[in-house]
């Protein structure tokens, strides 16, 4: 099999980075361009030293590349450039993957109330395949668009899914109390994401409104007919990788917990990146740190019928660059798994 | 004023440690004895060397220990100690302050189940008073036994207790997503305790059953007639200090987050410890580390009647400690605030 | 005792923050107006929540802001404001406490070969007296215009201090393997301060040169005849305060580590904020977090001549701050520990 | 090629871990036995559920477990437990990996005094071949019994062995200012350990005397004539994994920098797992986080003869199981970087 040629936008940052870490260690990929306006002209390896010796690319401005010779591109910049780039590379024929924003919603109209700018090609949004494969894995096979979840969509979508496909759940009652690390503030410069305004503290942020409640009720929504509605609270851990999303519904009655731990088991017994754990167990965020994998415990509060699911993934990895290359993969009838057996780093 | 002569019953925990930190800025008390079984000899200030030059004390065996010459007594004990030094120590007069456990529960039958053995006085149960002062003050300037409160109900309490007061949210909605950093645990030589096992890490624990649930339902159910009904879900933040809970209840028909924020301010207005934010705040459990302050926050969820209420408070220090030294203060009528200046520490 | 007018030049930095929550609790001080320009009417503890409740100032832009009512001002900015503020201010009969470095060298040109301009005031050097108590306590008492020491500088010459005094050590000999915390890097926006850059590594940075190593020498060169050689490698520590300083000299012929021990115990009997332990010890940056004390522990490495002294300081409190308030008590003939009582948080 | 039967004594603790880690990425080999007398009968993955979907097999009890099926066996035991394996599986055509101390010392005696009791095997002793691959790689090649190094001696070794070896530097100055992640100290349940006790904080420890100070000396002494001399202060790093050793020592007249840095270029070259930066680089733990790299940069104190070698490792990996694994390939013929390829976690 011929190597695939891959292009990057927006290199510098954690999620791009996460992308060269995992395409190092992929054989049937090779990264022919990594593109940054910032970094133009310095070799990869020296922004980040742990690709010394496994990268020998350097960043080349985005203005000048040439994409021409990729044969997919993943675009890991900042909400509202994609947009920028997709139509050309799709109509040259290249796989476009975007790992921000830019695609997730399908409606433009609420996209822009979101993200406070018009949508530069609302008509590719029809095109656009949400890249959750456990969800979508028939679609992403045939995408040349696909967008790329958000973290806490990832790890909130996969921990619902089984329950509203079986309807154990009643779907007005959801509530996401989610927790992330740091890294998921990606690489600028900010004060409030400074080692000493996070490190040894903890907070929520964002209750009034985060930009995921509407990827994450969109996507929900498509799994009953009744209304959903979710309440989602986000906060910053003091932690580098990692999101905890502690998941509650309101359990329907006469279903039990074992019942709701079949379901779990049986919807993702042959996903290679979900895995449920027996019941009674605990899930950490450490035990996905690095890897592409989601974990996921169900309970039940004691003497109520509030059902309790803990889904831990690491950002950078499943909850981004991880899943991007799941769905490159998927796309190019590659291994799924191809890239990915990293495993979490325990200590 | 004379000093009020204070004794220790376990001082080389956590709690303990915090105690004398406090103490050793108090003006009207001084330590006239510390009881510990494994350290007894040994200078306090030899296991924390942050007390060098502020303590001459050292341990004493708590089997041979005379508290007679003590006004006050804390117990700052693992679960079941306290109750055996209760009785005598009350008989000689001696004001009794339990940081654990023991008198906590009104019902002995619980007690016993929660905490798996019998209880060795049932009938003090009766007479002690539950030392949150934002509830109980008044009762507590005459206790002489006071069950101080757990970390979590204290942060949990603190924040329903305006919304059920105000009968502003529905009581069988409540619910306790709550994070504490890992000097709750105390100081015992554990695994699952470790740095290398806690750090840049994240877990939810005790989800189907933990000890401070009653607790908290004990206290919140006296606010209202209608039936509590609360889940309460601990998780375990890799941070030194501090409980972060996050608050969710559903709003009663045309109550607005206005009225809501209103009744928390009118509440609190007067307490020492209980800060609300203006609306639209977050809170860092950092800016109480080391103060005896609870923070809290008001929010509502968009597009829904659940209401995020925010609370932070030190675990160590509000959490223990500090408000088993406000509730000394209470019962020998000093200023409430002798000895608890301390501003957090940022960063 | 009326009290102290105080004014802050610069107190939305870390520096600035810890002046004033130690001011807070200062008996004999009054903040009267803090400048920023970047927070220019905002309540200083909208800023620092700690602070709420403690502080009712706002932020003056320091281009309108008067100092005229201030008895005494700190200049907690970035290196090379103090210099511009610092005539008018001393002309006007005020004090004036620089805790950058722009009075820290005593040769112009050496000053501005190091911090890349010219001074503005190079008149003013030889007035300047350096700000460590230990050394210089009666110059302090005198001064109108002091400059506070740099954290690394205080940990080291602290630590150097008796043995230079007394002679037991070669002074060409001398390295300091020193590790900061980051707050000691400030609260610019930068990627490399970032949670994400710095939490769970370590690296060592500046070691070919670092604006404290002439700052120490000069310190270190006042004490001794012979001329003082010192190796200074700073360290990265993923922490919020604290500086570890591990010093390095070779001891005199015959000399032994009791007569060492001996020499900083009666060197530092009778300062208030120098704790030298008994030999054996380690010393920890945690003791001393929050508080204005140094930790001096001596060893000798096993079978060879180097003496190794372990120097540990909170380098926003006894490295800055504390230490700016400790030389204003000593000016202005007030307790030396007034407003300095804090003890170390443990955990 | 036949897969490779591996056998683990001691799998629970972080070294075991690791080994299962690495190994369920090695393409040759399956891990056959891991034996633990803690834990017999429980599932590796249920343990360490990071391995679930990647390791199937269970503890097994020591004493009952049958090693004969096994080509090597790695023992990830405390000291004095891998001699008493030892013989009975060398004598069974069986290669021995001991990631413990017992045969890093070639005098039984030294070792007793070191170790606190005398050794069971020490005629093995002249057979163990030192695991450093980077001096040693032809005697590993033909050896049986392998002492895996310490990982604060491979940080300090591979730091100081272009300089013996070019004499470029004094053998009496040598300094090791190392600093060790917490996951160095084990799994083992101990209070010092604790999350509480280690996290934003720093110390130095075993200053006057640490067992890994002979095993350097002893490899170093090996390199030159001159007598070595060697200053070894270790501390502990509030992070999970990662050793920075900075390293010191007087250069000879005349040597210059970029001689230093030619000869650590040359000396490494060929080096899988040894990466030397361009001159005046820093390096950073994280860099080699979960990676068998080791990484070093060359700098020379301003205005002094003493060299300042930085070098980072992950004491988990190059300091302990990665380089066993390492030296596992070079026993069997493997390609010496199989089942290694692992980056470093940035961020």
């Amino acid at each position: 099999m011929s190597m695939i040629n891959v292009g990057i936008i927006g290199g510098t940052g954690y999620t791009g980075a996460e992308l060269l870490r995992l395409l190092a260690g992929h054989d049937h990929c090779q990264v022919a361009i990594v593109a940054s306006r910032s970094e133009a002209g310095r070799p990869v390896a020296d922004l980040y030293p742990n690709l010394r010796g496994h990268s020998d690319v350097s960043f080349v401005d985005p203005t000048t590349a040439s994409f021409k010779e990729c044969d997919v591109v993943f675009c890991a910049t900042p909400n509202g450039i994609a947009m920028q780039h997709a139509p050309e590379l799709l109509a040259a024929g290249i796989k476009f993957i975007d790992l921000a924003a830019d695609f997730r919603l399908h409606d433009a109209e609420l996209w822009s109330k979101w993200y406070g700018q018009s949508h530069a090609c609302p008509d590719l949004l029809k095109d656009a395949v949400y890249g959750l494969p456990e969800l979508y894995r028939a679609e992403i096979k045939e995408a040349n668009l696909v967008a790329n979840p958000g973290c806490y969509p990832t790890a909130t979508t996969l921990g619902f899914l089984p329950l509203l496909l079986s309807d154990f759940v009643d779907p007005s009652s959801l509530m996401s109390d989610a927790k992330s690390g740091v890294s998921g503030a990606g690489r600028g410069a900010s004060v409030s994401n400074l080692f000493s305004e996070v490190s040894d503290s903890f907070k929520a942020y964002g209750v009034a409104a985060h930009r995921h409640h509407p990827e994450i009720t969109q996507t929900l929504q498509q799994l009953t007919n009744d209304p959903v509605s979710l309440t989602f609270v986000p906060h910053l851990l003091p932690i580098l990788r990692g999101i905890h999303a502690t998941l509650y519904a309101d359990l329907r009655p006469k279903i039990t917990l074992t019942q709701v731990h079949a379901a779990f088991e049986e919807k993702y017994r042959d996903e290679p990146f979900v895995d449920v754990l027996p019941l009674g167990s605990s899930v950490e965020t450490r035990s996905v740190k690095g890897s592409n994998m989601c974990r996921l415990a169900v309970h039940q509060a004691t003497g109520s019928n509030k059902l309790v699911i803990l889904s831990v993934i690491d950002n950078l990895t499943k909850g981004a660059a991880g899943q991007a290359i799941q769905n490159m993969n998927i796309m190019f009838g590659l291994d799924e798994q191809a890239g990915l057996g990293g495993i979490g780093l325990m200590p």
